[in-house]
């Protein structure tokens, strides 16, 4: 055994786990091969300790802790360059580049690791990412530059099973051949993408991996190859390809359709098979697939039972697999009102379908996959097509509900303008988690969707302020005659107690919650509740009358109100949980200069920039200017500005006295 | 032969050709088969007659006259779907549909038909399009529809060879096993998409159509499957479908895996043969996909010869095949200054590398791949993986230049956010047709790009005024640190003589094309032209002081010079090609409003609404209020209720006089 490098730079008694001796990929290539499962164990205790403390996608990473270790044994990052798909299953090669101790145990939360991979965190991560089917892509490109740079490294490029259910993937797949004659395709086979997966593929990997009937296929291939009448370069070509490989080869796989050389299955807690077959991959000057199975959760019986729950998750009890936090009284996420309300709603009628690409559990669609199933869709990780399939099934009198999380929805962009607005067509698009997903970051946050759906025609645009209105904007978006939107954040609702006789929202028709006339904050979504602390706080500190509108609707605006209000107030603020730039503000802008008013207006919201992850909402609102206390210095600030421009613009007119 | 049943309807002696007496797809029907072939030479010719004056699709047209008369032969509209990918190729369906005669010859002009499908056109038309890649995911929301309604309508999904590039067809071709077991799919292969078909799946599909290798391999399979030893389910499978189909059978097609009966490949113009084969795919109860090999252009010789210029093109000489207009003194388009330009930067830098979604002559890239062929890449109907293929290529320090026109950009958004811009890569992407692509109508307009990449952090917006600010932006992109985006129109450039000494543009940086004080108007791209003539009509007519601005940048803004101008003007006005909602005028507002400012703006560009297709830019322009006289109108009533406002607002300050 080769002790670390550095293991003698601390002044502390010798360290008793080898995971504490790893400070890069050159202390996981000094181990004897030996001592690897302990260092898997080790990391495996790790992963669970941290996990069950901050959350995070405990499931994926314990399934490839032998993949990583191997992985590290066999290529040579930075140099090499490895592409994680999603990169939610990077822990282990943040732990064995450099990141381990307090910053890896901060994981998600200020100040600590982000719980995806991320090139501005370590020259180890060769590309970031957080939305799933970008790998193959991103690899394909970097292998191309090489060659066209005359360098050696290695591109391998890390894919879970359901990334092939993402066009991105099969784009960049059938382009594979085209671009490069080396790159090593590894997919990571634990059958389940974050549900169970969907789709022809999976099927197909199902049989490639049912390795007793495989191998007789095999067997029944190579006769073929054999017999073949004039066959004798196939021949060759069989037995070379026996020969280096020194395993199973499936002639006939998908991937050989692509032009990849197919290895596997190969079992993905089996360090020296890994290894091995790592190594043969390395060599090869053809692109090649390593099909890798592995058991999502493996040493923690909680996560191997339910997978789905343990794919990412909050804190959690170790041994029971509990979640922490949200006890009893903690009111229902917003994604299970919207969940069992759509349950309720396609019981009524038939024609309401619910589409998801791949996220029955964290949309809600759970429930009506459970008590419909019928009227229920998994489409795999396919943004796109979840869309278009919507607007096929709007052609016929369907009414689609399709349940994607705002980030992800950037993905089905061009079908909605494309497809379901510009042919008009009854789809609802629910998108939960829009605004902060503090503890994922910045390829999660949903702070686009209003900008980028704002100048699309015929769209509806609505955000809730509570559970109440997210019921009703449901059915206002199903009775609407063209693209309706729904954004809603992460997290519990206000728990409000239920209403009854609530229904359809009259069309672009906001709702004053706190009335007020000095200034009126127009306030979207659950924004609402801060414009209030805001108004109260600007009423009782500074003595303002200050009103507060729950805005419902970003399109079509409540024109009427909100001009009546630009008519008689000083200042008008809009709040928004995202960005200003083109947002929700951004329309009252264009709403009131359209109708050549000039009141002031300040916008609140989140800046022009990506925002990173942290502990909490109130850390990342606190660390960007959005916090309560920074609201009210913002307007203030406002108030003393237009009290100083009037009082230089106009002798004539008596400033009217403000409290600042 | 049965005459059409409203054949008698007209007074003028009987008509001499087949074509005249379809009034619907029931007349196809009626006319004996003896007869088709003679219908199709009456459409051949009322295509090329048509498109040859008009422009348009007319290669791919050509190539589907006997499959279209086959379809509707075979399967009944409205009550069966058809679903035509890109639906460029659809003209023979409106020639059979009720919409031949007048309408069908103004076909891309201002009245007549929509050179795509449209629902809105006709009830044969089950589904409009114009973006490549959507048939498939349409159509199975049709049949799954149907599924559910349990109905019995046939649904059918004409893809083209290239759709199959195209995630989005990809992701639904994972998903039609799992969705439904009734659905025709029809592969249009024409060997060409638009540019040659790239790629692992084009190689496959022509592997597929050669028929010799293909039939000896499928007599090697079937010797395989006869001598499976345990295989007796294996055998009789394999005898079913070859008494079914009595036909061609490759079991081991890419389709296979996907779990759809491959028959092909079928001679696309020999309608007996195509009406068996699609009269078996109707009555087969299992997905079902029909290998229908077309010759682009047939029937013209000069559109055979060349299939790239004659996939869509302008008016034409159909007996030479040159194109009309653009004599000699016609200045070059855009595409073209563009992909000379890139060439020259390419050649004295390496590291700049092109990159296109199947477009290399349409966007100009064809320069490049000509002059530099190791610097090109040609990735497929994909627009997705051209984003992320170059956000790889840019962390290896390449200079990735990706060329995709504005209305496809669409596909990249998430890439775009959640790749390029996140991690700051230095990838330039050039738009063209942004802005109006008239005869095309609402599919191929350029409109959202502005209002959909201001809100991306890092992200450099540039639209040139002229062919100059062009390569002056492309090399002020080229050394921008992150994502840089150039919008530029469709058709010829302004025609100035080449300057010397130009190159990069402070970013940022806008530039006073005309001084004045009273009004300025800031314009961006190649509406600066027109700011200028609306600034000589103000100025000679109504004696105000105009000045004009070539914004070029939409982010960042010049907000120095802006706020200066908004400090003194009476009115700003915005002037872009471009949605009014969310654009570049909204960038403007913000940046105004963000200084506490309140001089009123005017904000000229396209409405929010879809714009459909005309004769021209005027003919659009006029008819949506953005003609001169229109926008001349419309700041002039700004500065009516301006003088009526100011009035009344205050008697102690004294009105500028205004000639009206």
């Amino acid at each position: 055994m080769n002790p670390p490098a550095d293991s003698s730079a601390s002044a502390s008694p010798a360290p008793l786990r080898l995971l504490d001796q790893i400070r890069s990929p050159d202390d996981v290539k000094g181990l004897c091969v030996e001592q690897l499962p302990q260092l898997a164990q080790e990391i495996r205790e790790e992963l669970i300790h941290v996990t069950a403390k901050n959350g995070g996608h405990v499931g994926p990473n314990l399934g490839v802790v032998e993949l990583t270790i191997a992985l590290h044994r066999v290529f040579s990052t930075p140099k090499d360059k490895f592409v994680f798909d999603v990169a939610h299953q990077g822990y282990i090669h943040k732990l064995l580049t450099g990141r381990q101790g307090e910053f890896f145990r901060k994981i998600r939360q200020s100040g600590g690791a982000s719980g995806f991979l991320a090139r501005d965190e370590s020259v180890h991560d060769a590309f970031g990412a957080g939305h799933a089917g970008t790998a193959l892509s991103a690899a394909l490109g970097m292998a191309s530059a090489r060659d066209l740079k005359g360098t050696n490294e290695h591109v391998v490029a890390l894919c879970g099973d359901a990334a092939f259910t993402c066009g991105i993937t099969l784009e960049a797949l059938n382009n594979v051949v085209a671009s490069t004659k080396r790159l090593v395709v590894i997919l990571n086979d634990n059958e389940w993408s974050i549900a169970k997966n969907v789709g022809a593929i999976a099927k197909s990997l199902t049989r490639l991996s049912t390795t007793r009937t495989y191998n007789k296929v095999h067997h029944d291939i190579e006769k073929f190859f054999l017999g073949l009448p004039g066959g004798p370069d196939m021949n060759r070509l069989w037995h070379k390809w026996k020969r280096e490989t020194k395993d199973f080869f499936v002639e006939s796989s998908l991937f050989e359709k692509f032009g990849l050389r197919y290895i596997g299955p190969i079992d993905g807690h089996n360090l020296e098979e890994l290894i091995k077959n790592l190594e043969f991959a390395r060599d090869t000057d053809t692109p090649v697939l390593l099909h890798v199975i592995t058991e999502k959760g493996r040493g923690l019986e909680a996560a191997r039972a339910h997978p789905e729950k343990f794919h990412g998750l909050g804190a959690f009890d170790p041994t029971t697999g509990e979640a922490k936090g949200g006890g009893p009284g903690t009111p229902p996420n917003y994604q299970d009102i919207f969940g069992k309300e759509l349950v309720r709603l396609a019981t009524a009628d038939k024609r309401i379908v619910g589409i998801t690409a791949a996220m029955p559990s964290g949309t809600g669609l759970n429930h009506l996959a459970a008590a419909l199933p019928f009227q229920f869709f998994d489409v795999g990780i396919a943004e796109e097509h979840a869309a278009l399939f919507a607007a096929g099934l709007a052609t016929q009198g369907l009414k689609p509900v399709v349940a994607i999380y705002s980030t992800f929805l950037q993905r089905a962009y061009d079908p909605i303008i494309h497809d379901v607005a510009l042919q008009r067509l009854p789809v609802v698009f629910c998108m939960d988690r829009a605004g902060l997903s503090p503890n994922d970051g910045a390829t999660h946050h949903g702070l686009f969707d209003i900008a980028y759906l704002r100048p699309v025609p015929h769209a509806l645009i609505m955000a809730p302020a509570n559970e109440h209105d997210l019921t009703d904007m449901m059915a206002t978006a199903l009775a609407y005659d063209g693209p309706a939107f729904i954004r809603y954040p992460r997290g519990a609702s206000t728990g409000q107690p239920a209403k009854s006789s609530r229904g359809l929202i009259p069309l672009g028709r906001a709702e004053v919650v706190r009335p007020g006339t000095d200034i009126v904050i127009w306030a979207i979504g659950t924004m609402v509740a801060d414009a209030l602390v805001l108004a109260e706080s600007l009423a009782t500190q500074d003595g303002l009358d200050v009103g507060v509108v729950n805005a419902r609707f970003v399109k079509p605006l409540d024109r009427e109100l909100l001009l009546r209000h630009a008519g008689n107030a000083r200042l008008i603020v809009t709040l928004e949980d995202h960005v200003v730039t083109g947002g929700f503000g951004s329309a009252v802008l264009e709403a009131i200069s359209d109708a050549g008013l000039s009141v002031p207006l300040e916008r609140l919201g989140w800046p022009d920039a990506f925002i990173g992850h942290g502990s909490s909402q109130a850390a990342l609102r606190e660390a960007h200017g959005l916090s309560p206390a920074c609201m009210l210095a913002r307007v203030r600030r406002r108030l003393v500005s237009l009290t100083k421009s009037a009082a230089a613009a106009s002798i004539h007119t008596q400033p009217q006295t403000v409290a600042v």
